[in-house]
């Protein structure tokens, strides 16, 4: 099996010691961890590929819990506009109009934008089209959970998207079987929840059975507005999460996103069923509002982060949300020293595994999981000096200064060159594409200054 | 004159109807800018310079109010630690171990990143040996306010700091003489008050008598903490501006930092004597608290931003300033429309222009003003497709899109290269500066994970 020994980086491996290595050595066999630290010269084989890491950070692949392929061509349409005119007027019509092909370059944009930031791992929140956002994870090199959007009841929805129960469960299972397991095991497939004003009680009890059954987990948006609180205590009679767990979905394969509106009852219920979940706070504040995850972090229960979709964060980036998690909580509470840097790479990676019910394989940097990790070159204006790596990581690197990344014993990129895809053509055709399909959804966007349009143009 | 015509852009002009050009023209003669939008063929040379800037935005340089040259150094010596940790045990004894060279590298390594970032104009906050940073400012090719921190009393100040109240504002008076003015006019010289809890009512007096003599701004870090705000009652009887405003020191001349604290009163005190006021979002979360940036800008207070220093923000970039801008105040607000992209370009730009009281010659793309201005390239994963080009370069774009940077008509940046400093040889120096620097000054840093250290290292 060709081996590709990293020599000499500054290794932080997230293991269970949250050990570090000045000077530290991995070497990869295959698709797996063979050693991580010191490396015993006999197990080096004579034609591995050597790389030097000297100067450079080496990290797990950072783990993103809530990716929407299918926005990524909707970046900028619903900026600056209130919720209601996010979702009726801008995010459903373009969804709604989406094909296959759209879904694919779609994946692909958001694929790139991926591991050019240093993520080697994702789970799809439920889009469009999944088989278009299977190929191109496939292509992309990288892991992800995929997920199909679920929706049987809801006001405004798109006629397209009126969708019974039982076709609903039924779609999901034909896509489940369809994706498992496939491009070398890199693709998992989950079932997903929209939200619970577009989810029926029905399709809720049914979904847990059947992921359950499957031995998978459940995506959902979970407490994401105050108006789905009071929604939810409308028409179910309980706030989300207490609902949600009368109806016995809250369990230890349930990954709950942005949860911005918790009471501390509903907190107890998470700890209690050890339910996931995903922060995304970007998201959270552009258009939710402050999650309170201090307050989770503290009772134990493992708070990953996501970037959520292109048109409501607008940015497709862990670095950015690393640096976000840190400062939100920070600036909430007014104690600086909450969520601390160590914490937020916790998060970034070890959790976000824990979250995906992937922890077996990924999330740190040890013999016998699987070798998705990124190297990073801190030698940048913007991070420099480096008095504490961990701090300047979180605080104030970029993922300009993500260099290489390698998922599955593959490299996805080396020195900022993606290898899996043809950044130059992904780009020209998301543009577009996205141009097409905003025409073709009718969603026109006010001009911000007034524009002078000259001949030359 | 030599000519330099930037070709064919989207130039965003923030001239006083905010137009926008789509393939649009800016025609630079020397240090000022001669046409802008639709340029006459008769007013170009036959030797001009010519640059397509098909595809690309053309924007003012963006304007930073609130910078530390000395602090760049200290970048996450001050991460995840209180108040007074930071102030005490780190930036202090950090601050006042710093010899002429420091200073002077210290400054080179801001600069280089500010340039990096889009920035072409930048207020310093007042920091340590300022002949340092005015060399570094000259060699930069930036425009800058220069200042000194100036403090004449304050429990805990390190003894190299205990100042009279007269020697504070003779060496202020001083560095006017020998800076104000300097490099083409680039460097003009303002004075500083640090706090109010370093400084005593007489310097404040005599700061703003002197301020006016001169036809300079008072650059003021003001209602920080909310610690401050009880020093300011328990000590002067009223609150920080309250206080300020009895000392008749507010006026159009001075600009505030940060103000996160202040009553409606006070809010309503810099609205009717025109004070300016820079806000930095990342501090502020990081340290501070989120101010009330709305209200200021619904009474017309001209709210520019800043960065802040490397050690409590930790990134001196104002691309990440402005997304950190809108989103703190919509996540603050839970109203997604308030602080929209377009009123945060106008804070980056032509109030800060305002602020810096530097109005008439920068701040905008328009006939007459100095030319000041940055190339934006929005070809990248994280930027397209762009829809709306304001929301994108304001929600999406970092500084990775500035790709070239212009300033007093000379190029600063181009193709990310920047012209006017070795980027190697000053992050070579800066790190090696820097570790010697903490060590001199005794400051220690915990780790935050076990670190082994092996003998390849």
């Amino acid at each position: 099996m060709k081996q590709i020994l990293i020599k000499n980086g500054l290794v932080i491996t997230m293991n269970g010691q949250r050990q570090v290595f000045e000077g530290g050595d991995v070497l990869v066999a295959g698709d797996r961890i063979l050693a991580v630290g010191m490396v015993a010269p006999e197990q080096i084989m004579d034609d591995a590929e050597v790389v030097d890491a000297k100067g450079k950070i080496i990290l797990p692949g950072l783990i993103n819990t809530h990716v929407h392929l299918s926005q990524q061509l909707a970046r900028g349409i619903g900026d600056d506009v209130d919720l209601l005119t996010w979702l009726r007027q801008r995010i459903w019509p373009y969804e709604s109009s989406m094909d296959l092909e759209d879904s694919y370059i779609s994946s692909l944009a958001c694929c790139l934008e991926l591991i050019k930031s240093g993520v080697t791992t994702f789970a799809e929140a439920g889009g469009q089209e999944v088989d278009g956002m299977g190929r191109a994870v496939a292509e992309s090199g990288l892991r992800a959970n995929l997920a199909r959007s679920t929706m049987d009841c809801g006001e405004g929805l798109p006629t397209r998207w009126q969708e019974d129960t039982q076709v609903a469960l039924q779609k999901q299972e034909e896509l489940l079987k369809r994706w498992h397991g496939q491009a070398e095991g890199r693709i998992r497939f989950w079932f997903s929840l929209r939200t619970i004003f577009n989810n029926s009680d029905e399709l809720i009890k049914r979904t847990k059975v059947l992921a359950d059954q499957y031995g998978v987990g459940i995506h959902m948006h979970v407490a994401e507005v105050l108006e789905e609180i009071q929604f939810a205590r409308e028409s179910r009679g309980l706030p989300t999460v207490e609902h949600l767990a009368k109806l016995g979905v809250l369990d230890r394969n349930f990954l709950a996103v942005h949860t911005v509106w918790l009471s501390d009852k509903e907190i107890d219920l998470f700890a209690l069923h050890d339910v996931k979940v995903s922060h995304n706070p970007g998201a959270a504040m552009k258009v939710l509002g402050f999650a309170r995850v201090p307050d989770m972090l503290d009772r134990g229960i493992p708070v990953s982060l996501g970037t959520d979709g292109a048109p409501c964060n607008n940015r497709m980036d862990m670095m950015s949300e690393m640096y976000l998690t840190s400062l939100i909580h920070k600036g909430r509470t007014l104690n600086p020293q909450v969520v601390p840097a160590e914490k937020v790479l916790e998060m970034a990676t070890i959790y976000g595994a824990r979250c995906l019910l992937w922890e077996d394989e990924i999330g740190s940097l040890e013999p016998g999981k699987k070798a998705d990790l990124i190297m990073i070159n801190p030698t940048s204006p913007s991070s420099l000096p480096m008095h504490d790596p961990i701090a300047n990581l979180v605080y104030a690197m970029n993922s300009s200064n993500v260099e290489s990344s390698m998922c599955n014993g593959r490299w996805l990129m080396r020195g900022r060159k993606v290898l899996t895809m043809s950044e130059e053509k992904i780009l020209q055709v998301t543009q577009e594409r996205a141009a097409a399909l905003i025409k073709k959804a009718g969603i026109t966007l006010p001009e911000r200054f007034p524009v002078i349009r000259t001949a030359a143009q």
